[in-house]
């Protein structure tokens, strides 16, 4: 059994990445022709942020010990109204529970794209697992319509059924809260320290976007402070 | 309401951009700004008969008076399963009647990743509907497992909840066979004499492919003659 994992660097899918390397034991060891158990997948798709979060997802990668391959998805519209994407729109400082209704770092059916590649490249790769780490928080008041419970079933359908059987959506964290999330994360030794969630195009974390607020908020209720370097002020 | 219909200049989404047209009326004659109501939508994902393909598309676009826009989906292996796409591989000469169980002209998820990814484009572009060809021949016997109403229904239902109920998936050919598309194609008055079908990199169809042979099949079926000149011999 093969896992392919979306791997974007951030809090979740390096959880996801991580137990999905527990799952499959000690075989994901790096091969250089790819023959690890556990193969990680990044996408460029124009968000602003995108070379933090390559960087954090090649060194997640690189500490669990894992393929790691990035692909390019520019389909996006630069100028909508997603702040992930677009120049003229600033990143809101706010908390995800401030945000009513669809977020506006909302890409448009990014995950649907991203899930739909993943599977070509799973199929191409040998994968017969793709493990995605939308959860509850995502979902939930239909922040990310494509994090929610009632999406990915829909795409683990077509997935399973538009590659002949040969592949599943895995989504281990679809009922876990950020909180549980971390929890899991330090119960199982997962690289905390090496995640990047900031949405700003800076070296350093804003602490003050929707993500970051959500991630320090979710190590602080498990009594310990964010291990990531942070923007003074 | 706006429709956005995959187009490959094929016998099929050429009925099926004409039953939007019927359907929408006569509002959607070609405007610059692309505000007319139907839109075309074609893709270039390294298949050989590419030139050809997106040749025919525009030239129904252009009859039916579309707005028309191509992207690159760049993500399908070359030299894998697929003679569509591998150059090693010569496109099979006989008809789908023979081929059992998937189809060697099969992309891997090609179907999930082209909606995917016009599905972004139908939010880009305002489009509340997309229409795809999809029909009970390419279904039958799991040929197309990616053409089964399985598939475009789980499809339809990770579009409808990931774009926020903002766009559906309309699949109007789903359970008609072939002779019935060229039948529905001949009373709407579907510019069906500049559509192409072949999987050849040929200026003419060959006649020999499995997509050539069907087409031919079915325009007997109707008792006339395929519309469009083949390679002879």
């Amino acid at each position: 059994m093969q896992a392919l994992v979306l791997l974007s660097g951030g809090l979740d899918s390096t959880v996801c990445a991580t137990l999905a390397v527990k799952r499959y034991g000690k075989k994901d060891a790096f091969i250089p022709n790819g023959d690890g158990n556990v193969k990680a997948l990044s996408f460029i798709y124009g968000q602003k942020h995108e070379h933090w979060e390559l960087e954090a997802a090649q060194d997640v990668a690189a500490a669990l010990n894992l393929f790691h391959g990035a692909v390019q998805a520019p389909f996006f519209p630069a100028y909508g109204d997603s702040v992930l994407l677009n120049p003229d729109k600033p990143i809101p400082q706010v908390s995800y529970g401030e945000i009513e209704g669809v977020s506006p770092t909302y890409v448009p059916f990014r995950n649907g794209t991203l899930l739909s590649i993943a599977t070509v490249k799973a199929l191409e790769w040998g994968c017969n697992e793709i493990w995605f780490g939308a959860h509850a928080e995502d979902a939930a008041g239909w922040a990310y319509p494509d994090c929610t419970p009632e999406f990915t079933g829909a795409m683990a359908a077509a997935i399973y059924v538009g590659t002949y059987h040969k592949v599943r959506l895995i989504v281990p964290l679809q009922h876990l809260w950020k909180r549980d999330i971390v929890k899991l994360g330090l119960e199982i030794g997962a690289p905390l320290h090496l995640t990047r969630s900031c949405y700003t195009d800076n070296e350093l974390s804003c602490g003050k976007c929707p993500t970051c607020l959500s991630r320090l908020a979710a190590f602080e209720a498990n009594g310990m402070e964010d291990p990531i370097p942070y923007q003074e002020g």
